[in-house]
Order: C-alpha cells, then structure tokens, then sequence
C-alpha cells in the first residue's frame, strides 16, 4: 500500500530511512518530507556524505575497527599501549570507550557476539584474528569489554576458552551500580554482583 | 570536540543524520555505525535514493504539495472533487488526510504557519497563492486544517480576514475527543470543545 501520494521515489527513501535504528516508518516520512525541505542545507550534501563514507571508510584488517586508513589511527597510534587489547562487539562500544577515554591500549572488533537465536556462529565473527594476535609476545593482557547479556557472556567465555593454552591475562569490565544510578531502579543480577564485589571505602 | 576516532567524513555524516528530525547525537551515531556496516544493502541504496529525491522531487506551483510531476498528482486527477481546497501547513498533513481517506478535494500547502518567535510572517508562507485560487469561481469552500495550536490558528484567522470580501465558504477541522481517546487523558480545552459542540446521540 503506498503510504504517501508523491511517488515511488519518495517511498523508496522514506523504506530506507526506516531501515536505521531509531527511525520507524512514522518518523521515516518525518524525515524525509525534511530532507526535502531543506534540500541545499541538507538533502544535497547528506548524499555527498554518505558518498564519501562510502567510498573511504574501510575496516581496520587488524582490529576491525572502521577508519579512512587501514589499519587505522588507533593501531598505528605511537602514544597507546601495544601489550593491552579491549575486545569489543561493535564500532560503537569502540567509540564509547574512546569517549570515556578510559583506555589507551589496542581494540579488536568483534563485529557482534555469537547468537544461536540470530544464527551467529564463530567464523561469522572476527575471532579467529584476535586468536592469532593473541599469539604475541607483545600482547600481555585482552580486557573482554562485551555487553554484559547472555550473548555477550557466552562470546566472552568461548574466546577464554580459546586463549586457555596462552599465556595473556584475560580480564573483564567490572559489574556493578552505574554512576549516577539508584539502587531502587536497579535489578537484582547487578545488586548482586555490586554486593560481591564490594569494595573496601 | 570529535565524537568518534574514525574521522572526519563519519563526523560529518553523523552531524548531517543529527539533524534529521527523530534523530538526536546519539542515535545519529548508530545509524552511521549501521550504515557503515550494511554498505552494500543500505549505505548505497540511501545515497542513491536521495540524489533520485533531490533530482525528480519538485513543488507544485499551484498548490504546495511536492511530487515528480507539476502540477502534482491531486492538482490534475480527474475523480477529486475541483470546489473544494483544503488548506495544511506542511506537506505531512495533506499525507495524514491522504491515509485517512477523509478528502477527496483539492489541497494547499502553505509550507508552515505564522510565528512571531520564530519570525514566520505572512510572504513567508504560500498564502498569496491561496488567495488568487480562491478568486476562481470554481472554488465553493475552503476547509482550515490548520494544527490546533495558537500559531496554526493564527494562521488560520488571517486566511479567514483575507477571504471576507470573496464567496467562498469558510470551515475548519471539528475539535473534540479523539477516537479511541479516554476523558481522563484529555486537556481540558479539548474537553470543553467537546462539550461546546455536542452532537445528538
């Protein structure tokens, strides 16, 4: 069924517009109908953008991150620290902890984390790489930096299980109340784990 | 300050996506992640589809609406009703009318409504228009469907002091409860609208 009176062009825009997370099909039509309204401030050079990403960003061979170069600025980085890798699921948990600027060593992208719901095997992640630069002598230790859900865990305790013959200290983010957070809109798994991992004040 | 580590063409994406309405810093964010990441399904696609937008796409003259065609779709079909112009600030609303099936007039699109704040005045709009279609005989009645706001019904009162000296008959949308709405949730000027406009059961 269409959904607007002005044509397949603008449908076709509004379907891949509400194929990005955080736009449905309402906000979508909002969306676009903006696009062409403003369409020298914004409609024209969005579609050079997207051009230009499209053509320059590549990912890191190293660590899967994305950048112009590759490998990319964090790897080539002469003031990070190369014995410390964060493993990660996706380029933006990368860019949250860059934000954080809570860590100065190496990343290496997952590019997701194993999901027997959506299908998602080892050889569909960047593993086998992380393995293999595991395998130097450089490397000290892997902070496993994975969201802290079912799928997340189950990744993070299949790459121990293969860095069990190696000698890198394998670490994980803490758990515990979020900065800022309220203990009585927390649930009960991450009560938990701040109570047993308590520290001295 | 830079908001990722992967340059400043993803920065200038995610600037541009910002300012799509729906959209804020961080979600702009994620949809660059997942553009970047679905490049072939998505990122190309997007592109391809805006410059399609931003190259067919173009106003009608005579009544506002955006379509490949002008005079758009509505203004030159033969089985909508030529007596009847339908005023809508933006081309999302004469979409919504269109969902619903409501109207099967002619429409107007005045690209906005009277603001003093944010400085919208009358030549700013596509009122002028308005007025010399109204001149034509064919005209019968112009419904208001400005939105139920002070400046939408600011808007709609200085079309109603342009049109007093032609034939034409003047009417607006019907406030009241809106279907599937509960009492409890309602202001009370829509409430009172209700109530003021009560119909035999």
């Amino acid at each position: 069924m269409a959904t607007t009176p002005a044509g397949a062009d603008i449908e076709n825009l509004i379907r891949l517009l509400a194929k990005l997370p955080g736009l449905g099909p309402r906000s979508a039509r909002r969306a676009a109908l903006a696009l062409v309204k403003k369409r020298e401030q914004l409609l024209g050079p969005l579609a050079d953008a997207l051009v230009q990403v499209g053509e320059k960003i590549k990912p890191c061979r190293t660590c899967g991150n994305i950048d112009v170069n590759d490998p990319c600025q964090i790897c080539t980085s002469a003031t990070r620290d190369p014995s410390v890798i964060c493993v990660v699921q996706e380029v933006g948990d990368l860019w949250a902890l860059e934000r954080a600027a809570a860590f100065k060593g190496q990343y290496h992208v997952l590019g997701g984390c194993l999901s027997a719901l959506d299908g998602v095997r080892p050889e569909d992640l960047y593993i086998s790489n992380l393995i293999s630069r595991c395998e130097s002598p450089e490397i000290i230790e892997i902070i496993l930096a994975m969201n802290a859900t079912v799928d997340g865990q189950t990744t993070a305790h299949y790459i121990t299980d293969h860095l069990v013959n190696s000698d890198v200290k394998i670490t994980r983010l803490a758990h515990g109340v979020p900065v800022g957070g309220e203990l009585d809109y927390l649930d009960d798994g991450t009560i938990s784990a701040a109570m047993a991992s308590r520290r001295p004040f």
